[in-house]
C-alpha cells in the first residue's frame, strides 16, 4: 500500500472478527514497530503479544474498573455509555511497554523525560499503518491504570505500559473522524 | 512510496542542503501529521513552521546552552562532541507543540497524562515518513528545555513544545542504525 493511502485511510477500529491472526502477520507488524526512531537509538520498547484468553479478560476487567473510577472522578457522562467490548472481541492485543531510561538528555530536564514516550508512540503508529496495509483493523488503547497493567502483564515497576494495540479482521468498516484543517493548526514563522 | 519501504528506509538525517522547500511540500507533510489518531479525537497538536533565520539561530543557541548544561549534569562525555550544526543547516524546522489537556482519561490517573504525547508523536512519525517518501531528509529533535523553547516560539505556559522536526534536501545519505531483533523485544502471552 502507498504511504499516503496508509496514513489517510487508517481508521480506529473497535469491531473485530474472532478469526485468529497468523504469527507471521504479527511479526510483520512488529518489524514495522522496531524501525521507528528513538533517542540515542535507545529502542525503549518491548512488546507483549496477547492471545491468551484469561489475560485478555483481565485487561477487559481492568478497563471496566478504570471506566467506573474515571466516571466518578471526571464527571464525564459519556463514559457511562463507553463500551470496551472490543477488548473481548479482538483476537490479538499487543501491549507496548516502555523503558523510561531509554530517553534522551530530557531525563535531566525539569519537565521530565518524554523522549521515550515519543519513540514508543512512533513505533505504535508504524504498527497501525502496517496493520492497515495488511487489510486488518486496529485501535490504540490507553484506557487503563499503569500499575494494574504491570501486574497483568508481569512487568517491573520501572517499566511503563503505555498502550495496547487491539487488532484483527474488521467486522465492519469504521468511519473517518473529521480533522481540523491546517489553518487551525499551523503557524508560519517566516 | 510503499509503506514498508517508507518505514524501513527512513533514516535520521543531520546533513542538509540549504535549498528552500516549497510551501506545497510543507503542507503535504503537515497533512500527513494531522491524520494521526488522538485520544477522544482531541488533535492535541499545533505546528510552527520555522524558516526565519533569527528564530532558527535562537533554537540553535538554545541547543548549545542545553548541551553545556546537560554535559555538566549528566557527566556524559560524548556530549562534548555532539554537534548541533544541522540546526543551522536545515532550511525548515517544524516545532510540534502539544496541548496536555488534549488527552484521554489518563488525565485523571496517578501516573499522569501521556496520551497527548503519544498522539503528537504519532503525528511526528507520519511527518517523517511523508518527508522520506518525498525524497527529503529529517531528524527528530528533543534536545531543548521547554520553557526557553516556549519563549522562542511565543507559546503559552500551558502548552508543551515536544519536538522539532528539521527537514530539507539531504546533503549526504545517512546510514542505517542497527535495531535489536524481535527475539529481544517480544514476549508472547499465549
Amino acid at each position: 500500500m502507498e504511504l499516503e493511502e496508509a496514513i489517510k485511510g487508517r481508521r480506529s477500529c473497535r469491531d473485530f472478527l474472532p478469526d485468529p491472526i497468523p504469527e507471521e502477520t504479527i511479526e510483520k507488524i512488529l518489524e514495522a514497530a522496531i524501525w521507528a526512531p528513538s533517542p540515542l537509538n535507545s529502542q525503549p520498547w518491548s512488546f507483549y503479544v496477547i492471545t491468551n484468553d484469561e489475560i485478555k479478560r483481565k485487561i477487559f476487567d481492568e478497563t471496566v474498573r478504570c471506566k467506573e473510577w474515571a466516571r466518578e472522578v471526571s464527571g464525564w457522562k459519556w463514559l457511562g455509555g463507553y463500551d470496551p467490548g472490543f477488548l473481548k472481541q479482538a483476537p490479538v492485543m499487543i501491549a507496548v511497554v516502555a523503558n523510561p531510561k531509554g530517553t534522551g538528555v530530557d531525563m535531566f530536564q525539569e519537565e521530565g523525560n518524554m523522549g521515550y514516550i515519543q519513540a514508543c508512540a512512533a513505533a505504535i503508529q508504524n504498527m497501525h499503518l502496517a496493520i492497515h496495509a495488511l487489510g486488518l483493523g486496529s485501535v490504540w488503547v490507553t484506557f487503563f491504570d499503569k500499575q494494574p497493567m504491570r501486574e497483568i502483564l508481569g512487568v517491573d515497576k520501572n517499566r511503563v505500559p503505555l498502550a495496547i494495540v487491539c487488532l484483527g479482521k474488521k467486522a465492519s468498516e469504521p468511519a473517518a473522524v473529521p480533522r481540523k484543517g491546517l489553518d487551525k493548526k499551523v503557524t508560519y514563522l517566516r
